[in-house]
């Protein structure tokens, strides 16, 4: 019913020993895991690789607009996708339909003449297409740049971390590996963990070369086959594709400024072993590095869209819903070509 | 309890006198009003207006982009915002926060070693920044292109005219006509009426053309008056500055691809006399014209780019969350410079 | 998209033929079918076999209270119970937490010196255990007493039939038919059709009576399995023990008041066929009774304190939650010996 | 940001220094504040008062039934009701209507012949007639008996102190203190501070005595003054009527099982000056009593009836709903006669 000073569950509750700054910030505290990305653009930054996405490249990613052709990479939001099963499913409501005007409602009766319908939404932020916020994951009750864990709370939400901090950011240049396309196969296996070469080949092969600030966005084939699934559970036992411990040195080395994939949390299940909890790599990339991942995406329209056109760059606009003190985001991310 | 043929309200319930085709339109319906778009872009077109943002249009408007400056036109989507007192207010609950950590939580039980946060949201689907789809306002039985309003049922949604037939759109030349700014005011009074006569002087003054299938954004500084009142209720009670009748002819003539504005529902209230019912001209616009309308738009920020940059078009992304058969949805609109 | 005049689905809307009066009754609708108590408390009762429970027999149950003790029937109210799959489950969320004041929230800002919690709730009403109200089912356009089921719209709700018009009552003499216990088994098996005969026997051996006014409890044991199940989907798949189309026949000759249990949906699933539609005899008591039904009950106290004192009846307080317009409710039901 | 060592908001954050135990208990604390009854029931005791309740008191409170008159003192459980304005308000939707039926709903294609309605609610678990449970109101950093807060977390919510644990409880003898009566007024004023004098002098009046173990019920008036206020606002700025500190002994003294009054949050408004925060009689009741409150009843249908029998002691059931983990709970509680 508590933990121990240093942050494990125990039965017992012992207090941590250090303080926590005006900032909100940790005293002392030094993150010795590499690669990591803290006080490289201040000691109060919140927006992490984010901040590769400068004026200049988004300038630069426009200029790859040449048709118009505009491709959303968003699976239908309802309760027919994967939600991981942590998390509760996506409930959309009405508050009045038009069939209420057929049956004559007392909407009706209030505002003469009027027809109309009006509708609710009840759904974890990150429970389909999404963004993680930099405050979804932590290690050693610190989170990105050394912000402490307490600084999201329920009353007031993620005082530090907030996917609001993405309002005006997350557009750039988008590049697509279409792992599934470069390896000849529908999708990937379950538990097949992407390595850097496979990203290498695959970027190879398609003419195109991942570099620094780009949102790079990796196709498995993963969440397609969700939907052809007679057992929905199987899904969640099967494992999934994803990138492994060394695709983080990788992107670090790249220094994109943003992953997004089709499958459900960016990295290969089972974990790799040995873990140190689990979605270890969660905690690398947006704890380390400051990475916002994009999950649940959908890539089936853009991989035909790149294929028919030959091309795997795009510009690439997928910023959050403006959700104040959040941890995630659902997105509606649209390349143009 | 119930209406009557014709659809009124009544205590009594009399079924209509007409039937409904498999494709989902009333049989015989005529739409007699002007402007109308019905049958424009075919008989079972969903998507109205939007089909005037073709992929010339995109490519085009991706050529306004050069310094790369990435503009967000969404207010903080939060408890703090207006909305329309006839829907709840928007609820940010986290399903496991930080502090549960510092704590000691059962997560930490289940997950050893896990740090991490999760969090839900319940809204109405036009409780912040947002888009009304062509399935949220009727007149006479029908929605836009002659769709019954019975397509929208509360067990399957909006079977005709969701939202989500725009995924891969609402994105294109945007074009802001700054009326305080152009009037030398903070924001335009309450009931203050928007006339054609304001848009041509407006747009000749900061020297810009509204052309066909622009996205039109017309900034009232309403919105941000909402954030500096102490009586959030007198909001309500005073009126709203927005659009009138002569307008709608307007935008039919200059065929915008939608309208987006910084007020609660972009017609004047109290509404122009005589009125059909109330906010008339959702009907005459959504309905009739098939176009798509902005609400709630937070426009300091593009206002004070547009005036910093001298020009008032830019490119601009919106697309709605993928919602399926909805109604509305949030949106954080991008305006790049 | 629509439905023929007579009420079946089909692609094609035909407008019903009959007309409604101001009180929300089908015009000339005779219910044929038997056996029903339509008009048997007034043409506009919205009570049922609720009007059973008179306060003579609240006062003659009450005098059953012998030792004062008090045993809720109610299953955890929370995500792990089990929910009809054509819901969403249980969710239950913080608003603010002590773990927030362990880290310190902004709330501790906001009111010095204060600390406490506060949390909401997201459910379905008949999402754990549950009434079903006389507005949950329906059969030829009508539900109980010949009310036209056109008076529940998502705007107002059940604008006839609601629970909240048994906010007084559901208060009286519980009787416990335990037939597991009966049988010598731990629970009925599912597909297990419950019999008159079954339920004469075990009230023989239990030395009890159904009478006139009863609130009946019959004991299946299937709720409590859910609990011990593995791979929870399984539940869903067997089908469910539950009572067969003649104790239909047999409640409306015992004339209970209501009828509750501890399975999903009272009746045997799947069900005996030939079958009007899913859950035939939801109509048969709900719509043709007015027999309110209890659903996951959980009764393995009740069953132990029945056998424990030797005795199978006793006072049952389990007045719904009053919601105002509601086709169903929580409760707790709690007998007291 | 954070707190100081003994919690009080600061922008920085310092550990606290003491340490919890296995049973969640804060090692060395002491409550000295009086009235208190920690450890009265056990150290792991956490029912408070409601142990008062005992099987004896509910026999012979059973023996007060007479004629079998059922009395709901819930008020409608929606969105026209008092919701404190920390919290947001009842929101009931459906999930599938009458009218959808009506209109065709695609419900019609997947399950044929079936029609019938569900419905969803989300809710304050204190946004209506309502228990706060014990889990609710702190004081430096302990709630009742002298467990932890930190016990209280978003993920398994409330570890201690949850309403689940009153389940089997919260039925006995019912008193009446029907003050506005008494007073001959309609009801008592905003701020108006109930005294233990004015509690005495009433129930001489009636003719009934306040006893050990009795749910004790206050009648204001409070809450059927907001059911007729034209500006809601008003309510939540005159402040109300409740009680005052001194009648935290003369509860104590009185030794009753529970409070329950048909104000918002039993105690005056504004406080009585020198308060400790927000609430302060809260911690007094809740905390250092263990005294669960019932707050927003509705007891208009319940003063008529004490009126017309002449007596204003009746046998009260008003179990919480089960709901785990929580720290509070709506209920219709009902009063039997």
């Amino acid at each position: 019913m508590g933990r121990t000073a240093d942050g494990k569950w125990s039965d017992e509750w012992t207090p941590p020993v250090f303080s926590v700054d005006a900032n909100g910030k940790v005293i002392g505290y030094v993150n010795d895991r590499t690669p990591n990305n803290w006080g490289r653009w201040g000691e109060l930054d919140e927006k992490g690789t984010a901040n590769l996405l400068t004026p200049e490249r988004v300038a630069a990613a426009a200029r790859l607009i040449e048709t118009g052709k505009v491709v959303s990479c968003a699976i239908p939001l309802d309760s027919t996708g994967p939600v991981h099963p942590t998390r509760t499913g996506v409930v959309h409501l009405y508050g009045y339909t038009g069939s209420d005007f057929v049956a004559g409602t007392k909407a009706g009766q209030d505002y003469p003449n009027f027809q109309g319908t009006d509708d609710y939404i009840f759904m974890p932020l990150q429970g389909s297409t999404q963004w993680d916020g930099l405050s979804h994951f932590f290690y050693k009750d610190t989170m990105f740049n050394g912000f402490w864990i307490g600084n999201v709370e329920s009353y007031a939400g993620a005082r530090r971390g907030s996917i609001h901090q993405m309002k005006d950011t997350l557009v750039g240049r988008g590049v697509l590996l279409d792992l599934p396309k470069f390896k000849g196969v529908d999708r990937l296996q379950p538990q097949y963990g992407i390595t850097p070469d496979d990203l290498d080949a695959c970027a190879e092969a398609q003419g195109v070369t991942v570099g620094e600030g780009d949102m790079l966005v990796i196709r498995t084939g993963h969440v397609p086959w969700y939907y052809q699934l007679e057992d929905k559970m199987e899904y969640w036992k099967v494992g999934a594709p994803g990138i492994t411990r060394a695709v983080v040195d990788w992107l670090a080395e790249k220094d994109v400024a943003s992953l997004a994939m089709d499958n459900i949390a960016v990295e290969v299940e089972p974990h790799e072993e040995p873990f140190e909890h689990v979605y270890p790599l969660h905690a690398r990339l947006i704890r380390d590095l400051g990475l916002t991942l994009g999950e649940v995406w959908w890539l089936e329209d853009l991989s035909a869209t790149c294929a028919e056109l030959g091309r795997y760059e795009f510009f690439l606009s997928a910023p959050p819903l403006n959700v104040t003190n959040a941890s995630g985001s659902p997105a509606n991310p649209v390349a143009v070509f």
